[in-house]
């Protein structure tokens, strides 16, 4: 039998934080690196982290915790990024470990804002990885819910379908059911996608529609989806599956969604800057937003996508989220 | 210029009242069929229905009420059934008035449980009525938020699409938006479907699973909904469209749905009896999952249909729902 695999997830977000519990359930050592010293030191002494699901308690004697990414990079075979994409850019300076030959997996619900590329793009442009050793994983998962152990299905994007079951067997617990699947580029777009819609449903809340065009919201966000993914990527791929409409209902329909909050208090008459100030944090959709619509202005022939053309209106060109979203109205069905 | 034709509408639940409501921002004169004096009466002194969205006021003079069903269907060009399917039989067993010229609109969420046809072939069969005269009101639309003018979607399916298109216009409105169908058919089954689907999330609430598993279950309903569906009438159709994944998704994720109380309360160990009494009514969803299961078993080759399967177990076969659901889950992914 070959050696096994050795895993480290890289961020201390709530994210990162439910993977490593996934993977404690596995495996007798999880690496874990995160900027913080402070997180690591109170992780050490008080088993959980200070910040995120911290109802979670970690045996730390099978943690190797560590602040140096090179160290970490090092250490692991396959390494697990679980870091907000705003984050990527200035971690992966800190990078210099020879990656090449690992397995990349990207837990990132986004793309790099400074380059527009998706995560799996950027490691191989940058560290020459083969997209082979790239995968991706996929919710729909609420990290929160991991954290209550309630049952949870995630989707392995890997074009190695081995490399995508050893990464899924991994995962799998009593409470998380996995299953693998070919289209990396597809899902690493719906992730980002889910959270574009997830500001709509908010600010169309925020505005005071109801449920009935929350419905037809979400009707049109995953047939908008399926025919963005179509252009950058074209494949067979099944829109309604769980990485696709599951992971868009989950965020789409969630309170506990940040991207939902956000464009709830836009909708609710904030700026940008104040909600994000009153946040404390900037959610994954707002760069998402930039990039979707640089993407589809890059494109010869744009697709038809009018729900992030509202949301970028809104976030981007200080349009007026009532009537932005009137208009919107009379373009979905 | 024709003559204008005159609408009636058949009960008077929620839905009837809301499409009252509708019909009359368009019409002068909207006929109303209720079985019950009483509510008749109220309506004439205190202009609301005393029962359901009993904010809503009517502007009476503009009303034609009557307690005599073969008056109201003689008196009308287009009949509008808003009935609990339950309730169908017995209502139309009165009906003696010759509407074989008439068309027919079915309002009803559900199958006529004593025969398992749809509303549309029921008046085919029995009515003599061509199907270019029958079409069908679908959502995502819950009748309170009519009755609080929340923006809302309609679908109307005929096979005449001009009959469609002079239903939707005289249901539209500032906040109702109309599009038109040719899939009376996979409208009515998936307006069935839908209740089957919300008994189906409101178990697993009452269970104890999450929103990550309540997104999975609504990827996989779509998914089976497309399947039963193209094998009872196959025909081109985004199964993504507000008619279907709208509809469901308001009726699966609202905890104002009935089907999903009912379905909450089995969950958290009712029995079918008591839950119903509990609710003093029968959810739509419970005969429709008897139907769909009927309907399933006669097809040569079966559709995979666990989430029907698995209500069917739990509301007619006496199975407990916790086993029921947890071997559901290794079906779905």
């Amino acid at each position: 039998m070959s050696k096994p695999l050795k895993y480290a997830v890289f961020g201390s977000g709530s994210w990162a934080t439910a993977i490593v519990k996934m993977l404690s359930e596995n495996l007798d050592e999880v690496g874990w690196y995160m900027r913080s010293v402070y997180t690591k030191e109170h992780l050490l002494k008080e088993y959980h982290n200070p910040s995120y699901l911290s109802s979670v308690e970690f045996k730390v004697e099978h943690l190797k915790l560590s602040n140096d990414i090179n160290e970490m990079a090092e250490y692991a075979d396959v390494l697990i990024f679980a870091i907000p994409s705003a984050f990527m850019h200035s971690e992966l300076e800190k990078l210099t470990a020879d990656v090449s030959k690992k397995t990349i997996v990207s837990a990132v619900k986004g793309i790099l804002p400074e380059s527009g590329l998706l995560v799996g793009e950027h490691f191989h442009d940058i560290y020459n990885i083969p997209f082979e050793n790239i995968a991706v994983i996929a919710g729909p998962c609420h990290a929160e819910e991991v954290a209550l152990e309630r049952l949870s299905y995630l989707t392995i994007s890997c074009a190695d379908p081995e490399k995508a079951t050893e990464i899924a067997d991994k995962l799998s617990s009593d409470y998380i059911k996995t299953k693998i699947s070919d289209d990396i580029i597809g899902t690493e777009y719906a992730v980002m996608l889910k959270n574009i819609y997830a500001i709509a449903a908010g600010i169309a809340h925020g505005l005071g529609y109801g449920d009935n065009f929350q419905s037809v919201l979400m009707s049109n966000a995953i047939r908008e989806m399926k025919r963005f993914i179509k252009k950058m990527h074209k494949m067979k791929r099944n829109i309604n599956n769980s990485a696709y409409l599951g992971d868009l209902l989950v965020t789409g329909y969630s309170v506990f969604s940040r991207n939902r909050m956000f464009g709830n208090m836009i909708g609710k008459g904030y700026t940008v800057k104040s909600a994000q100030m009153e946040m404390n944090m900037v959610a994954e959709g707002y760069y998402a937003t930039k990039s979707a619509h640089l993407l589809n202005e890059k494109n010869k022939s744009k697709t038809k996508t009018p729900i992030i053309d509202a949301v970028y209106a809104v976030l981007y060109e200080g349009k007026d989220p009532k009537a932005v979203f009137k208009k919107l109205t009379d373009k979905l069905d």
